[in-house]
């Protein structure tokens, strides 16, 4: 068994955001990395990308809106086409940085806002899939596990991959409790750690305020941007290992 | 005999511009689209490569510093390195949106103060030569005729191709003069399409105080963000095909 | 008999757009001016107070989301709260630059999304009263006619006039029709003439689907942005005079 | 003898920032807060100016180079009268969301670029002075000790305060050590504590290469985004206490 530990990467814009983000280089195996749009600019961009190929992490896009002050985590309301042309800028973007960068990216992930409403809603969903489909790379989707987006790169024929996240609350009916929810996010490491490795048991994940909830995963999200974020992810880490799990990035390298 | 025609598009960022463009784009046969940098968005980015690929217009990139207050007419002081990956983001951006549009990028030609460094200096044009080439699709450089930028290009191994400008005034080393000299720019047509004309002739440009240049180009700057633009382009497109010249891209389509 | 003539200016980034607002500004009697939110900049709005001043338009700051891809006609999700700051910051900069261009600040008119939502949301409606409350120099409110916005204004003992649009379809209601509705937006002079002239005379407007609907106004807003804005604009002026009514601010100087 | 500590903050665009902030705010006398320029943020500001009230901390403005990539850190080339206007508009938006906060901005202090340029510039440095003086408020300007700024403003009849660094080396002319140069920032809180102590007790700091120089100095500037600053503002605050000297604000409250 086996399993990939991602975080979101190269958001932070002032320079103690990268001492964060290379302890968390050294603990996950692989990297979405902001494309310019909730946040990052290209210094951000080569900057995480040549850390993460040092480390041998795996590379993934981490598009979102185009919205700093928000930070990507508002819906900007805007045609759904717009939203297929508005991903594959930040993508573009991220590619020309890493072929200076020696880096090949391999995935892509939404970020907040974005990855929300691409979790429900098919149009978005599908613009997002199809403006992924559209760029070289032969690159693939990672969607939380159990949404419209897994669904639809499915359908689509794009290879796609599927996250759990182990510190946030889940609903009977699979979908995450809303962060605007109290207990929506988890802070007890040893919580959070003993609902992974429950997880990684026995594909079974508590729901609130029901029955454990079934859900397929390749990979587990681990938040970089909380205070005490890499202790956390540490712990997981050792966790999966003392589970008898590899963790490995998703893809072949 | 032929010549290339291209202009600066993509550039408005209100609804009015696309109006002006979209003449442009039926006069010109290469189109520098601004890449979110200086100016452009992904829509802005889409409608205008749409346009391109439906009028047969040759695409190409126009990549320019990241500061849209200034319009990227001022030198940002940033590390050369950083100006290479800040190109390379640009390109890729707009590389990512013509995936969506069908269409494919043949060149990259800098813009403003990006434009006049790399004129001069070599670490800046080697900066750019090199991001040039790490990016996919063989692209080429159209730079000014005579400048740091084309000699670095070739020795480089990179296509390159010359453009002038026939309603600038030359310096009689070959460099333009600058635009805050009085008489840097021509505003009367007759004079602009006289100079062109001679210039496809003889290969000969009048120069301020001096006499006339040898210059080499394969393609004509026109303007398209000045009162009387269009117009301009059109009476410069009639008196290029009088004098037996073709207008045409400088690759091949 | 009297009326104002207001228009949203200091809204272009480029060089072209400063032609526009400077015809504009001959002929209107009062001009809303971004205050760098959806548009404008320290240098668009010095510019704009300095011609105003010099022909005695009266000021007002024109704020909006600050989206400048979506030129603030996108209803960014944020907290009302959150929408005093933002406008509370917008008109200070732009009361800053008034200060450097011998300029004063009279009303507030807000802009696109930010203008239709507190036209109907009493939250959104109250936190811009309340921030134009809190700011100096005793501002007005400039409100479309018959809105949430200006009777939260007047409850609040804010001075508010009011404002039409003859260039726009009303509904029964008194609403304007929305833009994406087809006929939302007039383009024969003559029927924008004839609908003003009567609205003058009569103090009524025609209705789509409905009988014609009371309105008061204090101004009238006249589009600069739009192509043929300014003779638009000189054939309104003219029909107003025409009718006996004088065109003055609704502000004393 | 009294002094007074000032830092830069609300500089932070993501939510980490403000809990350092917070920590900052109980140890320092004035706090500079950014104003929508190099960082900063309408919530930002407010959230800033609501803890700096509560904590009875002396606001001020801190503008900077519009220019959120290079953290104001880069000179932006601009003419001198433009500079003058953006400071303008910076601390016009930094007071419209103070009058929200029930907080009065008491001075100005010019960020990174702006600062090291206003501090040898004369053009420069009289655009900031005269764009103070045009401001509501009665501003002060907060300078660092010695500079063309300082004596700018002086000359104008603008009230003045200075200040000195405890962490940075100063050359023997007075000026600031270049933070490219080896040895410009000083990381050992027991020098940087030493060289406070001794320049309270006699006016003078070491200088590289040099005698000690002697300086004045209303305020010390204390680092708030570095790691391990607010261990370093807390040795700093008890050192100023325990040399006798008590920390308060330059200016009455």
């Amino acid at each position: 068994m086996r399993i990939d530990l991602n975080s979101d990467l190269g958001e932070g814009g002032d320079p103690r955001a990268m001492g964060d983000d290379a302890t968390m280089l050294d603990l996950v195996t692989s990297a979405n990395i902001a494309c310019g749009g909730h946040a990052g600019d290209p210094e951000t961009m080569f900057a995480t990308l040549e850390r993460a190929v040092a480390r041998g992490v795996m590379i993934g896009a981490h598009p979102g809106y185009a919205d700093r002050e928000g930070f990507g985590r508002r819906v900007i309301p805007m045609p759904v086409p717009a939203i297929g042309r508005m991903v594959a800028a930040q993508i573009g973007a991220l590619q020309g940085v890493a072929a200076l960068a020696g880096a090949e990216l391999r995935y892509v992930k939404p970020h907040g806002a974005l990855a929300n409403l691409a979790s429900e809603d098919r149009g978005v969903a599908g613009a997002i899939v199809a403006a992924v489909a559209a760029l070289p790379g032969r690159l693939a989707i990672l969607a939380i596990s159990g949404t419209v987006l897994e669904h639809a790169a499915r359908a689509a024929g794009t290879e796609v991959f599927s996250e759990i996240f182990a510190d946030r609350a889940y609903l009977p009916d699979g979908r995450l409790m809303p962060r605007s929810c109290a207990g929506a996010v988890l802070h007890d490491p040893d919580m959070v750690v003993a609902r992974l490795v429950r997880f990684l048991e026995t594909g079974l994940m508590p729901a609130a305020g029901g029955d454990p909830i079934r859900l397929s995963a390749h990979s587990v999200c681990v938040h970089g941007d909380t205070p005490g974020a890499s202790a956390m992810a540490r712990r997981l880490r050792s966790a999966i290992t003392a589970a008898g799990v590899t963790v490995a990035p998703f893809l072949p390298g």
